[in-house]
């Protein structure tokens, strides 16, 4: 098993946590960075980290006892600003991820773990720059995904992520739920048994029957419908501020959530620097952690190495094909 | 002090709340309770929990070592549908919380505690009915006010509370916003001190500079900065999936929360039973149980008492103007 780590935005805290994590040894084999060799160097340096680090040059190779890099060569360290926005970090970020798309599409690598990118420094060149989960979909000609977050108690599958919440509202379509009920069973069926699938509402108190929202009765209700007369195991809609306590008190294995927030605000309460994102329903693994570039505490040594562990956990148990 | 305490829907959980928190000494005096003394009385011989019960005829007046009862007649056993919605008890629930209003308004009594109604069971007379309190609202004539959700840990106040969640995104406006904010401001300033507010923003990441949503620039900044301006202390927007981990880790006093179930789902997470409801910015002062009905535990004496306790206190501070 391989599994390809990219950097990330060299600015911001994905070098120094890929240091912290071997050194710490949590993460020592298995995998291969790709990134800027240059950068983790002097990262290394600066925080005293004495991590043995090894350029595999153009093939991807790894050798025992060292963090092996598969270099880019874009970034030095003259090119770094540390806890800032750059364009070339940016662009950099973005290569990375795609060199480990194409290694995945490939079968050189078996799954990738990415570290946090600036969206907003991509967008510099790539004004409609949406995401990672976005960008490896489309390299990988796939529009049918979710994203899961997935903390220890708790998962999330989301009908849409990174839309504005109006916009979101009207993505909670009978077809869009129904598929992402079907990618939260498949995916969580690698568990061996039919993992039990709560469906949120959309609405306060899941509409009331209707006197606030007919998304329940008109869009969610036939997926929830349409997905158990296929033998998914399968409940809801659930009222939004009931059906993450019931998941959480081990009710279901994961809650089908209409919009980034409904997932995202329980799970970051409840373990904020453990959580993992997952992609759901394309054809390469991609785990990532689920905090972002933490410019503010950039290059400090002090980041949280938890959600990359935990992310590159799942990653393995996805190659593995046991997802518990 | 007297608090007035309506009893809600007689076919929920309301009446075993109220004699089980005398009976284990939690609410036992300050309050009076308005309701059905039949239906209190059945309840009392139903658990056999031995409360004495007092009516108080036509009048407020309380005698110590009574549960007193202001008795609106409007149900008798008779009329029970334990567990079910009815329009009796619906009509006679509504009853209840305007005798109470009235009672509040003329300043008989100091503050109104509620306890659940069915707003289904209210609605098969009132189609147009939408909740408590908006009830208790037309009858101060007021517009503006809020509601809050308080637990131990964390208190969200909310822009909106009961619409499909398509048209609390249009409720996100400055004005409302800078109102909410002003009421949380007014609302918790009974503590003594400035209370340390935190305003949420609407879309995924607050939007990510209007990547995804641009209520965040042009509707919830500007109303921060004029709350600001005017000495309220008070930042925002913060990205809704890390603002309440900050507050609950106390670095806010509240968070102003952009609909319904953004305060709703973290609040009810961390504390299921003892989660309060405060409408803020009425001239009567009203606190609720934050949960409902729950008919399917009705009469059995399992419901806890947390909620209507926590309530009580809340109300009892508010009237004494400590609200800590």
């Amino acid at each position: 098993m391989l599994i390809g780590i990219t950097m990330g935005d060299a600015n911001g805290i994905g070098p120094e946590l890929m240091l912290k994590a071997y050194r710490n040894e949590e993460i020592q084999k298995d995998f291969i960075f790709i990134g800027d060799y240059e950068i983790l160097n002097f990262c290394n340096e600066l925080l005293n980290y004495g991590v043995p680090l090894r350029k595999t040059g153009d093939v991807i190779s790894v050798k025992e006892g060292f963090l092996n890099i598969y270099d880019m060569g874009i970034m030095d360290r003259n090119d770094l600003k540390i806890g800032q926005v750059s364009e070339k970090a940016g662009y950099a970020a973005r290569k990375y991820v795609e060199q480990a798309v194409t290694f995945a599409l490939k079968k050189r690598i078996d799954a990738i773990v990415t570290l946090p990118i600036s969206k907003e420094a991509i967008r510099i060149r790539d004004k409609n720059f949406s995401g990672h989960t976005e960008l490896i979909a489309g390299m990988c000609h796939q529009t049918n995904y979710a994203m899961m977050l997935a903390s220890e108690r708790l998962r999330a599958i989301h009908v849409s992520t990174h839309l504005p919440l109006k916009k979101a509202v009207e993505f909670v379509r009978k077809d869009r739920v129904y598929n992402v009920i079907k990618l939260a069973h498949e995916g969580l069926s690698k568990t061996g048994g039919s993992p039990r699938i709560a469906v949120a509402g959309l609405n306060p108190h899941s509409g009331e029957n209707g006197a606030f929202g007919r998304e329940e009765i008109e869009e969610i209700a036939p997926a929830v419908a349409k997905a158990m007369e296929e033998g998914i195991n399968v409940e809801g809609p659930i009222p939004p501020d009931t059906v993450i306590l019931k998941a959480y008190n081990k009710k279901y294995d994961a809650v089908v959530c209409m919009y980034h927030d409904q997932g995202h605000i329980p799970i970051k309460l409840l373990d904020f620097e453990g959580a993992v994102n997952v992609t759901l329903g394309l054809k390469v693994i991609r785990t990532s952690v689920a905090h972002g570039t933490a410019f503010d505490i950039a290059y400090k040594g002090t980041a949280s190495t938890r959600s990359l562990v935990e992310a590159f956990k799942f990653a393995a148990r996805l190659v593995k094909g046991i997802c518990t």
